[in-house]
């Protein structure tokens, strides 16, 4: 550092932003957040010095921890990453409570075990599921009248382009659709209202956005053509989940927001150029927030204008920019926003629109009345959809709301989150050189990626809590070796300023939540019987079923013991065993595990499941149950008997 | 309840008491906790109204709460049970810091999925896992000098017998051994010295019980005789991972302790009997606490005096109670203690093993003298190794200590702490009936399983924190559906009394753990590429290289790129893809996914990791990076194409 008096702030701030450059120079390999060894360490020890010595004590902001017994006031629905699962924090405790295994396989319950489960992931000719892995990114949750319901939260899948559904009543997967000819599905949102009939005021739809360009089928041909490549952005029916449309776009798909009146759908794009190599990619000045018009598109759909790729019937409509000229016919409309932007979210206000730049420090605020205006053919230019463009910092990525007009963004470089009115920044954007629309500035620690308030994404937003997802967090732990945690950060936003109150280690990489009002939601505590259509329901009927070398095992649970002692099959037998878990007391889950067979699931209280094996190791092998239940728990087990 | 007076409390322990008599009585199926489910729901809302009323105050009790950038004074070292995995906690905070993948498959680090992690959990002949199921029980440390001393940690897994060695400077998972003959793996210790070699002050073996019998060899013959049928002691090699020997034994142990001296291993044991039904294993009035005397066992392989079971070459003696009648010769001491105890734990002046009761009331305290005393023919009776057996309390099970004399005693079916002093118990037991050894009592909820204390299991207990791991959490967080989370409650014990300061909710199911000292670990943040023989240490040497139909692939990642942008093989071809982390910065980890193929890992700071798989679809594959790495991280992949 050149001057003594320099503060480690400043330095903070001086390093990031040389980071900053020669990461957007492209200088790539050697460039970037490796250039930060020194600088980076640095920071953090400026940065935690600074904690010590000025952190807010708990007085300082709410107090978010809970008393013993004390319940959380908001559910926190987690996106887990490239675990492959959903999560479920309480709020502001920041305490986990579930996980839901989703994509990943999850030996706890049995998810990749079970063949419901198998089901619900879809299996290969050899019965094991199809993937093992899976990239979750955004949780959203079904909305009526402008809020949550408390149905369903979907959450999707990168690696494998699939769409998850969680059932809220019961916090687990019930449906997994993987959408045809998309690679890198990265954004979701549901829609908040049917966009042609305003009675239908609730979720009926899911707006997928997808990221990576491939021909058109992916099968081996038309690789170096890039005018065979192609993204769809793609509906999904939120009952049944099947496929519903898929429209063709210009550019790689990020995030996607939808309005509260149902009309529109957004996702922020890069590689306008469709560029199929990475140079290709990042010429454009600026790139574009993609306006999708719902009923324009589904009237296409219904008028037969559309086609198919490859096997798949879903129908795909033209929404490339060069096809939608007409504003009065187009089904999408390209607003130019900075390069490579990246974020956007929808303003509990239902007036906006707001694109973070990412590479460039501004967020694009854009007018949906505007938008709607456009494709009526009532405004000459596209741009004019832009109600303020204002700088923020570096690195804007995602933004939240407080319901008091001010909105929360995330600048990833600057390792900051910054505060600011979004009136005000329309009166700046609009030449009132005086309005001041930076409320205030806290950093975090360190490089934020996703953010969310409380109830942000809905009409009741209610500026209680911020979380912010921190990608790295350095020396903020106890060391656990070289992969390090992430750090959710909890922010008291109550006020005028943003207070820091809690750090919470998260294992990676939880990329995006919400923030869900804990009245919202109304779970069942314990399954019926009813079901499940091979429930066993007296124990009397437990028995052992032969159909050739078919073997079926109906069996019981019922704390302490299982309702046959032992159960008898033969080397070569394929054998079903079909568990129903007769306890009725919430809470009451027992596990059933076969030593050696790679079988391990739960079952919850009236829950029925089911495995399938292949006996081919003879031998005694004694099940046992897997989930602590009783005090003669350790003694609850079933000798399985394979003659030779 | 009969009368308006009743406290909450006294209605809660009569309801507790009940249901108990049931579960004890052996009404099997329609009793024990299933009796418990309008009690069972009045108890949890007499206590949660108990706790807004009187819990204490964050200042009542230490605070456990950290502010941000704050770190932990302990790390907590979880089991994760049928989850399969190891996790690391920060105390007192409850956080969770990191999730160590050892049975289970995790997608987000590729457990399961790279070739190094397969080589370590094993593989069927096509190169998948040979299980994906685990269910982790018993965390422990390597001792030196009588305490931890940062090298190792062990988890064992039930389902398949396995045991697993943790590196405690990377906390990753690096070596995997499964045990020959035996099935339901359940209790493990390391040893604490040598046993005859004093000069050895540190551990080199880790003792393994196994809890069902079963024939030796399991291979379908013998189903029906108990005479055939056995259970094995096994000693592991802490270096290698290789078994050195094992023991026959009477019994089916569950938990092991190993003295101070490095002289002897016990493990208390149920069904002495030998039983191979149900029926068959409750008979005996009383079961025992096995002590393995190491030297002599060691001494017996020397010279040969062993058999072999089935295809194993590991050495096995007879440690069963009816070779071992002659305390000068014996390899094993039977220490007579009630009926189906549960849990044995070392005293941390080095004197004692605690059994508990389990079924029983009572703790049995064990004198390792005395048990010394009658291996060398020096006590006329076994039984005079008893020091002390006094009542505890209903369903006692685990125990930990804090360095001043006191045990904590997990009290399952009261759900409750107790805790003792052990030199009052003596005296009780020796006849002074003034000697009042229950110091104190705390209502935990509910259902204690595992205990531990700071330090507890060294002879460096601090007695400052108590983590108690309840079974069972009811109403204590946000509802979550069926599942419900376990409930791991903080207890500061640094005085008189047990003061409950919070309640963690954990995702089943945790089921032991130990509390180190912070300065006892001292972890590597970054790798050193000459760990990794297929290490790509320069980027211009990364390449495709083909012999026949064996692809491989030669790739480094530095933020924010992959050395190759693109990447071609055919279709049939054997492509394995070897990734070397470039960059150098401390948490600066890649990710790498290719869609559709099954692939996700990630390669932390100078690591190498490899992946292979067979490309069988033609098309175009974007790799791209999972764990968030710089502002151009989305933009980060690399182009596979598979040629038709």
């Amino acid at each position: 550092m050149a001057k003594e008096e320099s503060v480690s702030d400043l330095s903070r701030r001086q390093f990031l932003g040389t980071s900053t450059m020669l990461g957007l120079a492209g200088i790539g390999l050697s460039a970037g957040l490796s250039a930060c060894k020194d600088g980076g360490a640095q920071a953090a020890a400026d940065s935690s010095a600074g904690a010590a010595a000025t952190a807010p004590a708990h007085g300082a902001g709410h107090n978010p921890h809970k008393l013993p017994g004390q319940l959380d006031d908001y559910y926190g629905l987690w996106s887990g990453g490239h675990s492959g699962e959903m999560r479920v924090l309480g709020l502001p405790s920041g305490r986990e409570i579930k996980r839901i295994p989703v994509f990943n396989m999850d030996c706890m319950s049995g998810w990749g075990i079970t063949n419901e489960s198998k089901a619900i992931l879809g299996t290969k000719p050899d019965g094991t599921p199809k993937y093992m892995v899976g990239d979750t990114h955004h949780v959203h949750a079904s909305y009526a009248k402008g809020t949550y319901d408390g149905r369903y939260a979907w959450v999707n899948d990168k690696i494998n382009s699939r769409l998850a559904r969680i059932r809220l009543d019961t916090f687990e997967c019930d449906k997994i659709t993987e959408l045809p000819n998309v690679q890198g599905f990265h954004g979701i949102f549901p829609d908040k209202r049917d966009p042609v009939d305003q009675n239908v005021d609730h979720t009926t739809r899911v707006f997928c956005g997808s990221e990576f360009h491939i021909p058109h089928p992916n099968d081996g041909r038309d690789l170096e053509s890039p005018e065979k490549y192609g993204a769809l952005f793609t509906c999904v029916d939120a009952e049944t989940m099947e496929v519903r449309w898929q429209c063709k776009v210009d550019g790689n798909m990020d995030l996607v927001a939808t309005s509260y009146d149902g009309k529109l759908a957004a996702s922020n794009q890069y590689n306008t150029e469709n560029g199929i190599h990475y140079e290709d990619m990042m010429s454009a000045e600026r790139d574009a927030c993609v306006f999708f018009n719902i009923a324009r598109i589904e009237q296409a759909v219904k008028d037969g204008k559309f086609k198919t790729v490859g096997d798949s019937k879903v129908p795909v409509v033209d929404g490339t920019k060069a096809a939608n000229a007409d504003p009065k016919t187009a089904l999408t409309a390209y607003v130019p926003v900075p390069k490579n932007p990246h974020g956007v979210n929808a303003s509990p206000d239902a007036k906006y629109f707001i694109c973070a730049g990412k590479l460039s420090p501004t967020a694009t605020v854009i007018e949906l009345e505007k938008v709607l205006a456009w494709f009526d053919g009532k405004l000459d230019d596209i741009k004019k959809t832009i109600a303020a463009e204002v700088e923020l910092g570096l690195g804007p990525l995602h933004t939240a709301f407080d319901g008091r007009g001010n909105a929360y963004t995330t600048l990833f470089l600057d390792s900051q989150m910054v505060k600011w009115n979004v009136a005000e920044a329309i009166k700046f954007y609009g030449g009132d050189k005086n309005a001041k629309y930076v409320v205030d500035r806290l950093d975090v620690q360190f490089q934020p990626g996703h953010t969310n308030a409380s109830m942000s994404e809905t009409r009741e937003a209610d500026g209680q809590w911020l979380a912010v997802g921190c990608k790295f967090s350095k020396d903020r732990f106890l060391p656990v070796g070289p992969l390090h945690p992430e750090n959710e950060q909890l922010v008291d936003i109550s006020g005028d300023k943003m207070i820091h109150v809690a750090d919470h280690p998260v294992y990676p990489e939880p990329h995006d939540f919400i923030i869900v009002k804990r009245d919202k939601i109304k779970t069942r505590q314990v399954y019926n019987l009813d079901d499940f259509p091979l429930a066993l329901k007296d124990p009397k009927e437990s028995r052992v079923e032969r159909h050739g070398n078919k073997v079926t095992i109906h069996l019981a649970s019922q704390a302490p013991a299982f309702s046959l002692r032992e159960f008898k099959v033969k080397k070569g037998d394929e054998v079903t065993v079909i568990l129903t878990n007769l306890d009725k007391v919430e809470d009451l889950t027992h596990g059933f595990a076969i030593p050696k067979y790679n079988v391990n699931f739960i079952v919850n209280p009236q829950e029925t499941k089911s495995v399938t094996f292949k006996a081919d190791k003879p031998g005694i092998y004694w099940c046992y149950c897997t989930h602590f239940c009783h005090a003669l728990h350790l003694e609850m087990r079933s000798r399985l008997i394979v003659e030779r």
